[in-house]
């Protein structure tokens, strides 16, 4: 393994700089290995026209979810979509998951059933089915982890790595929410723990705070893109935040790209929300996360068949490597998109 | 959900009864889901001629492990070992791994480099390729997670519940060394915790130690069943003890089965140190864990291909499933099998 300055720490390197670090001296030996590490799945040589698609997420109490505002149903459900949403990112049809959990002995019975309960809606809604996992206690807290089974026709797999200049960006549904809904959820939390006699009041971001506790992964999407023929030249899901994961595509696909503020689609509430928070939309959803959209890339050929469709918006284009990642705001000017995401200040 | 009394804690249903709860509800529904929870790995449809063989695992800190005594590199090469022994349970061919780690900030970069060291040295070993995974951190801990994906000829899978009346019951290698590998890491942690001027004293325990901290799954012992045209009739490793690993078989092969202690095989160093610790060896054997040897069953017709081989060892047969199941101590009494394993006292 080589090795880096040993005062680097873990954080110095964040998370994707230790996934290549720890991993970059693992050369893959077995000829079923299609794609290892640096795609939303692997991807392993299932029969003639097909591959098999793998991944693997893990979610940690006080890390990834707060057991104050988070219903055990509702994270049950969402570590699938977590994880599905991974398949679909790949343009595949997610089949199998196996689940892990961890589970110190604070919780009871009925609490885990509640999230078993979640996991089985989700099951149902995507189609996938249980088929192993492991239990264990932990001394503290609550950790999860999924694996998802998904298969892909061959010629219809879509990497991170396959845009071209003066291919569109797109993206599914909206963006923003839940950025916002998490920021409700940490003032309400905030009120609750300074006054414990006033009650949440989370009826009207109900948008907002559901697309944060039980974001749906967008399988109807990958078969929407199947019925109108239009198989994406590079595809990822936005869990990171637009910046990143459109930084993700540039880097994978050596091209560069231009995204216009005025071209992001918002919900009407994350528009009204993020004037109450003092926040500006476009820095919701390009520093934000949590989103399970698909952004994805298409020809020019194929841009017809996609236009105008209510479910898909165009963000911008790709253009070569040289000419870099920018984000054109409202008023014309353009910035140099970073791993951080985009700041308005 | 079957709701069940709620009184019942989750430690009362034990880790199986909390499995079986909780996943009761899970129908499957895709055509390309063979078995689901319930054998060492998940089946699914791969081709014509092969079954995809899934299994996932998770390990926890003070847990399964403890860092006081377990190098990382070794923590390391055992995640991987316990994750591809499953695939070997079902006679498969281990490919592919996915790996998840949580980590608290209390570990340095170079610990993290340890374990995934011992990880690349079990992946060259085993000849699978690691091909994705996640990182988190945790607030507190080490949490490892290992999904293995591997395949088997549909003719060739073993699973736990194969077995018929009159079948031989056979284990590889040896049994009980790495339960008394731990009762001498836990009696030097003890020591070393009362007096820490005191050095562990471990060099001599090293068959028992190193088979607790770094245990071989038994791919040769695949390859070797191969070669001698075996397709055992049930399978499964010993990763619980022997005793909760044969009742698996009988229970999901509605045999039962009669288990002959002075046929169990023991290394030497066994039976020196089961004296030391005024244990039985026999009680190491069946209430121990963590062997990764490989117990299955062959018919009477396979058995003459088998006999001998001084990788083998029979240790009783299958009876039927009225008859119970039984183990027989060296003064000829029979012992009813329980899932707590078996006590001579």
């Amino acid at each position: 393994m080589t090795k880096i300055n040993p005062s680097k720490s873990i954080d110095h390197l964040g998370e994707f700089g230790l996934i290549d670090h720890l991993t970059q001296d693992f050369i893959p030996q077995n000829a079923s290995t299609v794609l290892g590490v640096g795609d939303d799945c692997a991807v392993i040589e299932k029969d003639a026209k097909h591959f098999t698609l793998v991944s693997k997420d893990v979610m940690i109490e006080n890390i990834h979810f707060d057991l104050m505002y988070v219903p055990l149903k509702q994270l049950g459900y969402k570590a699938v979509s977590c994880a599905v949403s991974d398949v679909y990112a790949m343009n595949g049809t997610a089949e199998q998951i196996l689940l892990a959990i961890g589970v110190s002995s604070r919780f009871p019975l009925e609490a885990v059933e509640e999230f078993y309960l979640g996991v089985r809606h989700a099951c149902v809604h995507y189609g996938v089915d249980l088929v192993g996992g492991d239990t264990s206690s932990t001394s503290q807290g609550l950790m999860i982890s999924v694996t998802v089974i998904g298969k892909v026709e061959k010629d219809k797999i879509c990497y991170r790595s396959g845009g071209k200049p003066t291919d569109i960006l797109m993206v599914t549904g909206d963006l923003g929410r839940p950025y916002l809904g998490l920021q409700i959820l940490e003032r309400e939390k905030n009120v609750f723990l300074s006054n414990p006699s006033i009650q949440p009041e989370l009826e009207r971001f109900d948008t907002l705070v559901k697309k944060q506790l039980m974001p749906t992964a967008r399988k109807d999407m990958i078969e929407l893109l199947e019925s109108l023929q239009v198989v994406p030249t590079s595809m990822i899901d936005v869990s990171d935040g637009l910046a990143s994961e459109v930084l993700h595509l540039c880097n994978t696909g050596k091209v560069g790209c231009c995204i216009y503020e005025n071209k992001l689609p918002f919900h009407e509430d994350t528009l009204l929300m993020a004037s109450d928070f003092n926040l500006i939309p476009a820095t919701c959803a390009m520093n934000g996360g949590e989103e399970y959209e698909l952004l994805f890339s298409v020809a020019q050929r194929d841009y017809p068949k996609i236009q105008g469709n209510p479910h898909f918006t165009p963000i911008g284009y790709y253009v070569s490597a040289s000419e870099g990642c920018y984000f054109e705001d409202n008023s014309g000017v353009k910035h140099q998109i970073n791993a951080q995401g985009w700041r308005h200040f």
